[in-house]
Formats: C-alpha cells, structure tokens, sequence
C-alpha cells in the first residue's frame, strides 16, 4: 500500500497549477524515496519533472514501488475541493485501479474523500545527463513570469544574453524591440556565470513554466547555447525542474 | 399607494442576485404584511419564494393589496445604480403602470431615481403545505455554496445522505467519485434527524440557489426522500426559500 | 534630440489607457513648452487633446520640435511592461524613425528599455477656438464615470440637464427611465451656471473618456446646447480635454 500525508495540501494545489496547462496525463512514480515524474508536453519540445521527497511529508509509507497513472486535467477538479489549509491524504492499494484522495478540514468537521480512476500509460523515462552549463542565474521567480509575460506583447522568441555583470532578456518583434536587464547590484539577483553565453528560447514554453512561481520565491536558470535551458523551482517538500531545448535559428543572430 | 423604505439597499441588490438567473418576470405581491414572491423558474423544476416583512422596513405603507409584474434583469439594470449604502424607496400607485425606485446617497447630494414599466403577469399561486421532514439540516451557506461548485466538477447529480452523526454530500462521475462529510462537532453544523434520509438532486438548481449564499451566513436544507428539498435563506428582513424535487432515477441506487 | 523624465512612470499608464479605446494612430508633438497631442476617433465624432507640461517632468530636453507618430497599441504593449513606480525616460534622435523607452527600477538592478518603429501620419490640426459655456460643474471623476456606466443599462443617450441647484443626468429607454440629480451640497460638486442648459450625448462615448478618471479625482464638464462638450481631467503634469457633439435630435425633447 501507498500512503502519504501532506500537512500544507496548498503546495500540491499549486504543483498541479504548474502542470495542467503543460501536460495530461502522466505517471506519477511511487517509492520508499519520495513521488517523482517525468513527462514532456504533447509536442514533445518541452519536459517537467519533479521529485517531491518522502522526508518532507508529515507520514509517507510505501510498500512496493509502483506507477500511478493520473489525469492532470481530473485530478485538478478534484483538487479544489481542497482547501488552502486542508491536510491532504493521498492513498494507493498495491497494484490499484484508483487513487484515493482525502482533505482533512482544520476543524476537523469536515472531511472529503475523492476516488480517481486510473490509468494505464505507458512511460518511457529519460536518462537526463547532469551537464556543466556555461550560466547559472538565480533570480525572483515573479520577476522571470513578469518579464515574460511582457515580453510576450512583443514577440514569441526571447533571446537570453548573460555575463558576469548582468543578463538580458530581449525581443525583438514586428512593433519594436524590448530588452529588460537585470543585475547583481544585491542580493535578489545572483549570477554564477562560467562562459557568457547567448540563446534564444520560445516565450510559449517559458510562460507555461512560469506557473510554478507560485510554488517558491525564486527560481535558477541554467543556460548553455547547445544545452536545453533548465528552470528549477526549490520549495518545501522537493523540486521541479523544466527543461527546453533552444531555438536553433536564432532571430537575435 | 404602496411606498417602502429599505435603510440598507445592499440587500434588495443581494435578493435580486439570489432570483436573476433562475426567473425572468415574476408578480411581486404587496400587502399590508409585506412583499411576498412566489415564481418558478422556466423549465417548472423550481421554485422560489420569499416574504419580506413590512415590520422589518424602515417603512412601509399599503392602502390596498396588487400584484406587481416586473422583469427581474431590468430591475437587475436599474439596482445596480444603487450604492451599496444607499437607502431604497420603492413605490408605485394603486394600480400602477409602473413601478419606481429611488436610490438616496448617504451624503444626501445625490438621489437616484428610476421608473420601470410594469408588466401584466398571470398568476398561478400553488399552496405549499407544510410537511414533516425526514432530516432538517443547518450549515453554514458558503460552506454548501463551495461544495455544490466543487462536486459540479465531477457530476450534475449530487447525493445527499443524513444520518444523526454526519451528512454526506457525494457525487459518482465518469472521471472518479466524490464525498464531502460533514459531522456536528461544532455549532456550525446542526444535524436534525427524524429518520436518515438519502436523496439525489441536479446540483444545477443548488447552484442557482447557492446565490442566496450572500444573503446569510447559514441555510436549512429540509431533505426527505419523497419530498422537494426546501433550502432556507432567514436575513435581516425576512426569509427566502427554494424547492426542488428529487431526482426520480437515482443513480446513487 | 528629445529626452524627457518622468519620475512616477504610473501617469503614463493612465494616460494611454485613457486613449487607447478611442484612437489608434497619433501624432505626439514635442516641442520646448512639451508634449501635446490632438487626435480624433475613428468615427470623427469626438476629439481628445492633451498637454504635458515640460517644467511638470523630472527632466525635458528639447532640441527642436517634432512630430512623433506613434501606434497607441504598440505603445501600451510596451508600458505594460513598465512598473508603476517606475521612472520612464523618453527619447528620440532629431527626424528619428523610433522612439526610445526606458523603465529604470527603484532599486537600479533593473533597466527596461524599449524601441518602437515611429509612424508617418498625416497631421490635420484643429484650431478649437475658446468659448463660453452656459454651464461648467465639477464633479468627481469617480462619479461620473459609474453614472454614465451605470446608465448605459438603459440606454446609449444620456441627457444632462443643469440649473443653478443641481445637475440631473437621465435616460429613457425601453425597460425604463432612469435620472440621476446631483445637488451642491458640498464641495464635491461646484456648479457655475451662467444659463440652464439640456443637451443629451451619446453614451458610448463618455464611457470611453471616462476612463480618463484613473488620472484625477475630479473631472469638469462644460455644457451648452449648441456647443461640444468638454471633459476636463487636470493632472500632476498637464490636462487631457475630450470634446463631444451634442446629439442633435434629442430623444428627451
């Protein structure tokens, strides 16, 4: 059997956010470590995994691994019927047909419990090679989804242009250029920048990610010319990772 | 004449909200005791009714009883004018070919008023006996509010069983099930249980009535198996009630 | 070259949201004395000026006067991206095909800048000649913007009919008729009325000039039978006039 507690179900509210609008139906991977997945989006381009690790759970038990075969879009009408402040149950049978969530109300008054049919998915997991990239930043997770979102008015590709002293998102449409530019004048913005580098990425993609800045107040870009950029989101119980590969043609060249 | 005088407009605009999207013209009937309704919604599965009580107006005065037709969205366009603070005088002629409201400011340099043409509605009162109930609900009216928007999720038919310890709210769709408890642990919930009582409603109509929701922090819900489901809204002025037969075919069965 | 500073970017936002419904292509004339503009909407039925002061900007550089012609669209995609503290820098080159946007951070560790393509209009100035009003009152622009929204449920003309005691604004419509009286009671409304006049306009546009009322507290309107009417929003750093022909077969006559 599978069961995990979560104290705060808010932070599974705001992961399945992050998710919905990326990909449908997924495996969420069960074991003694921790609820893992891996999926790209339908076109392929994109990839979202997270780790949400057992330590971090108020009880986590799981007696034999196993694949649960979810629906994002199913699974996100049934989570909001949780409130912020409801302690969500998550539970499994071994080789089950369903999964069975409970909100648990402060109050204690309150109790809701939600049966999700499963389904059976076939997974095809990804070795993801740990890489060196030539920039990591670290900056606002709001500050990344509003730059975006703006730069989103201008054009559908965002070039991103990082050295030591600062990094550049720019665009480049048909009504004008925009470029925003950030600095390491304190401590919001951190720069570990081995090579200078340059790409550009399509805003589609990046907004989609930017969901997740509801789940942590900053994220870390790691970007390489040659290797997909990689936005990671740290929060209370685990992480999750976007992966993008860049635009070859390059506008901005 | 008829002449009434609301000290807080709020709540003409809170009824009018909890009556527009289920009736279109309804006979508003004024006699000495008050204003009273009695409509039922266009496909004849609802029905609502209230009785606002003439003790309860900063004034209130009828020289002869009539029935006033009126068109609930026009009169959802003109109560909008008014300021929630506002104070409301409602009036019109003995038989009257319209019908006027006057909205006054609190700061008393801005009066509002406007005449809406009445409308010649044939009346079909029906009586309502009163009738014993298997179970006789209290809960708070938001918190009915959210679960029947939340279980819309799942299904259009929503489930609801009574015993003394606890009612069950439950929905059964194709993407999983749903089930919200609610016990009497606190004074929030107030369980009156003849005998336990387990019907099915379309979560439609609740939703509809859900919209007396703003009206008060609670609601009755009077539920029997052989009975329509009454829910009860009691505000500062009077009362307003809604009724909706069970569903026939259960599919909970 | 031109090069202007405004320290809070937020009036800018206001100023295009009060345009961008009305007019699409315009003509900033810069000058030594600042920036004005005189545009009318598609239609040719109402005109919108206004005058930025130099001495009211933080800065004001002006080489030599020039026409910027400027797609209102594009621009407020890019002020979007401006943040309401914000100081915006403006420049352009003299006979410069872009026009140069700058947001700098309040804490300096951010730097927007933006360059829109500038457009060539032909320019058709009006000389509006000064003339007496029968009546001017001031009211708050708060007012009259929910009065004209809120009217607009009855009818697209308002009529407006002031005496030295108080203004009335009234529709009649088919659901109904509403009026609205305004009194001077206190200093929120001043009236100064040489001659009582009713005039009626048309309400689609005041609903688009009202969204000027982000930009002050206080709006004026000059009203005479035979005359446009004026809304007059004056602001931190200049005025913006809308002027509107009376409709001429008056529904109210």
């Amino acid at each position: 059997m599978f069961e995990a507690r979560l104290a705060q179900g808010m932070i599974l509210k705001k992961i399945i956010d992050a998710l919905r609008e990326l990909v449908t139906d997924v495996n969420l991977d069960i074991t003694k470590e921790g609820i893992s997945l891996q999926a790209m989006d339908a076109s392929h381009v994109a990839l979202v995994t997270f780790m949400l690790r057992a330590e971090f759970f108020a009880d986590f038990h799981c007696d034999k691994p196993q694949a649960l075969g979810i629906s994002i879009s199913s699974l996100a009408k049934v989570i909001k019927c949780a409130e912020n402040e409801d302690c969500i149950v998550i539970r499994a049978e071994d080789n089950a047909s369903l999964i069975t969530l409970i909100f648990e109300g402060k109050s204690e008054d309150r109790i809701s419990e939600f049966n999700l049919n499963l389904l059976s998915l076939e997974t095809e997991h990804m070795g993801i090679p740990d890489q060196e990239y030539a920039a990591m930043i670290q900056i606002p997770s709001s500050e990344l989804n509003r730059i975006c979102r703006e730069l989103s008015q201008l054009s559908d590709t965002i070039n991103i242009d990082i050295n030591k002293e600062r990094v550049i998102f720019s665009v480049n449409g048909d009504t004008g250029r925009g470029a925003i530019s950030l600095s390491q004048k304190n401590d919001k913005n951190i720069l570990q920048v081995v090579n200078n580098v340059n790409a550009s990425f399509a805003l589609r993609y990046l907004n989609l990610f930017n969901k997740a800045s509801n789940l942590t107040t900053s994220v870390i870009l790691s970007v390489s010319e040659d290797l997909p950029l990689i936005l990671q989101y740290d929060f209370e119980i685990g992480s999750m990772k976007y992966y993008l590969a860049p635009k070859i043609n390059d506008e901005f060249s």
